[in-house]
């Protein structure tokens, strides 16, 4: 057992030799062994103890146990304790979540201010069953059946391949101690149904359930890899990308069957998860838009468009305030001329005296209008976006350099009839918009 | 429980109405519900029932209890009885599935003989679990977790979304009366096993953990769609058809990455199932090959060929025994002429006297060698082949036309200078391959 465990660390971790390493103990068997082994083969390890203060001196207890054990293998240790019942009732989630987060944020924080390489959990195949099982009873996609991975990003889980029963029996050979968890959280008594209640029976099913097992989930993963090609090139045919923002013509996705299972596929990814809404989308009128936490899918006419949601600061920049010049949010640049010269869309001539300093640079809003250049009377924002088919997302990027609050220019589209230079003109100035 | 029954059957089974339909009734609970639901709502019903003759009188009990039933709803019953055990000896497999062949077999003729439009059969949603948890058992990939079909070409099964205890409550409901199957076969001890001592736990991990599986079938189904749309995609971009056989570029195939799923994917439609075999394929001499019951796939050079096994004959076809024509396996013709012409690549003109007759029609073999028209000497028919570069496939198909056992013709490729029409030739024979 032992040669077992240690040929498969050693080739497995084999690439972590000479990195900086953190791995995440509890006190429990699992990550105590995995402690102990990545040791034995001379990794460069520190242990990461989370203190949830749950259950009171058995936590303490846990504590305690941890930094004898990185004491005996000459370690370093790191503990944090935790608010936990606390952060649960601000973050309105479960203690079980809570923890999850609290303590995966931690590691996070530690990965990056101590330049660690990696996070080695102790996760091992009973717990990969039981996430396949639980998911199955809650309903679930492909992905809630591949299971976890043995490598995410810096997270890598060297124990995967062995079941409980084997890190159980290794520990015992080798005297090895460890903390049982007397909790009975939720999870905890939904796992240990499944751990004593049904995967022993599930085993009984076949002689070699475990690696039928493994290998269930590896053709699965090949699966999951096959529809992620799929979808790669699907984007790629139909993700029309501009400015910062991703088209999508609806009569292309309307033609995708089952076209529930694509929306998933091209979508989830920007954190859409309402997909009775977004599937509506496609056959809704323009303007009406999904929002994920993230992003925004908005259908324009005969196209969706994804574009990040940008926190919409209702601000008013003060443009030209001492010096000529505007960095943020856009940059405008303003000087004198002595005479016009025919405009590129990025510049405008204003009459100097029209205009009121500090002119102000903000987004537009609804009722607003101006006097168009070179037509007579003012129209309404909306009705001139609209007959220059500007869409939604474009219009929500529109910057509108006002003077007072007069439009002197729709910037980069159209100056205003109010602020133009004419004969009565004593000074010229060329504002430009560098985009 | 009765309104949810009929008012689903009367849906989901609208389509069926004024069909002539087949019911494998079996006399146990399922079926017998299925049946009178069926003969409840006005279907065209023919009873099928297998007497298998496993259990002695219980079978025979169960068949009698199929004709009573069928005559207490005046419909006709359709009994085979079937020497199982002899089957399952002869076919060397098991007994469960000797009686699955010969159930489906008749079934088969019945829906053929008999013009039924559907077979109608009663698995329900927990035959479906028990189905995915052996599956899973066994090591499988998303086919084997896809479950029972609810349609699958003319069989169709709409219990499928019931469970048993849903139908056993209707049963008793309505005071239906069916037989028990006593026997205790490996099927029946292995989904009692899932039925008994797993199923129910699972069911306790989740309030609605059925219809969440029902939830989870129909995401994998969704899945499994967008898998075969792109493998379609695949085989359009890398199947050449030609000739009957398809080739496949091996530098494409190894681009794609998991190339195992690709494999899988690409070939398992055509009966091959050892994938390690395939894999060497790619990277093996010429020549090599794999052969599924159906289908041949053959390494040559750059490419991999797949082409349908024909059983090889090694037969010798008279040609010109009597008349000018032959018409299998290939249509020749032979005309007198006076004079010689452009040959095209499908005729050939002979000096008729060089000729004997019968002459012969027959596929190559090792050793073959003939004169090429218009060269000195001999050469062997394999160098030929490999020098105008023909693939493995062709040459298999090749056909020689021989004046006893000399090659007149490499038919369609070159003629033979042995047998040229030349200044001492007094008639001339035109023969013409009409491919």
């Amino acid at each position: 057992m032992l040669s077992k465990f240690k040929s498969h660390i050693n080739t497995k971790l084999s690439f972590l030799k000479g990195k900086k390493l953190l791995l995440a103990c509890s006190g429990g068997l699992d990550s105590v062994v995995l402690a102990q082994l990545c040791k034995a083969i001379g990794l460069d390890l520190t242990l990461a103890h989370c203190n949830f203060k749950l259950r009171g001196t058995e936590s303490d207890g846990d504590e305690a146990f941890v930094r004898n054990l990185a004491s005996s293998l000459e370690l370093e240790v790191l503990v944090k304790e935790f608010d936990t019942l606390d952060y649960a009732q601000n973050h309105r989630g479960s203690v079980q979540m809570a923890a999850r987060e609290l303590r995966y944020q931690w590691f996070n924080q530690l990965l990056a201010d101590k330049s660690f390489d990696c996070l080695l959990t102790a996760h091992h195949l009973d717990d990969d069953l039981e996430t396949f099982l639980i998911n199955l009873s809650r309903g679930t996609g492909l992905e809630g059946l591949l299971g976890i991975p043995e490598q995410n990003d810096k997270v890598i889980r060297p124990l995967l391949v062995f079941t409980r029963e084997e890190i159980t029996a290794y520990a015992e050979e080798q005297k090895i101690q460890w903390r049982e968890d007397s909790s009975n959280s939720e999870s905890k008594y939904l796992r240990n149904k499944i751990r004593h209640g049904i995967v022993p029976k599930l085993k009984e099913l076949h002689p070699t359930f475990v690696q039928n097992f493994i290998q269930t989930q590896s053709y699965l993963h090949q699966t999951s890899d096959l529809v992620n090609n799929h979808l790669e090139e699907v984007k790629t045919r139909l993700f029309q990308k501009a400015d910062g923002t991703i088209k999508v013509n609806v009569a292309d996705l309307q033609k995708l069957q089952p076209l529930q299972a694509y929306l998933y596929g091209l979508f989830h990814g920007f954190g859409f998860s309402d997909w009775e809404a977004v599937h509506g989308l496609l056959t809704s009128m323009s303007g009406k838009e999904v929002l994920s936490k993230t992003h925004r899918l908005l259908k324009d006419r005969d196209q969706l468009i994804l574009s990040k949601i940008k926190t919409r600061v209702n601000e008013h920049f003060p443009v030209f305030d001492k010096d000529t010049m505007l960095e943020q949010p856009i940059k405008l640049t303003m000087e004198k001329v002595d005479s016009v010269t025919k405009p590129l869309t990025n510049t405008v001539f204003l009459d100097k005296e029209k205009l009121n300093f500090p002119m102000v640079l903000r987004n537009w809003g609804k009722g607003d209008y101006f006097y168009p250049f070179g037509m007579k009377g003012k129209k309404k924002l909306s009705k001139f976006f609209k007959d220059e088919k500007i869409d939604v997302v474009s219009k929500e990027k529109q910057w509108l350099l006002c003077s007072d609050d007069e439009i002197v220019w729709v910037v980069g589209k159209r100056a205003d009839e109010r602020f133009r230079v004419d004969d009565s003109t004593r000074q010229i100035v060329k504002i430009t918009w560098i985009s």
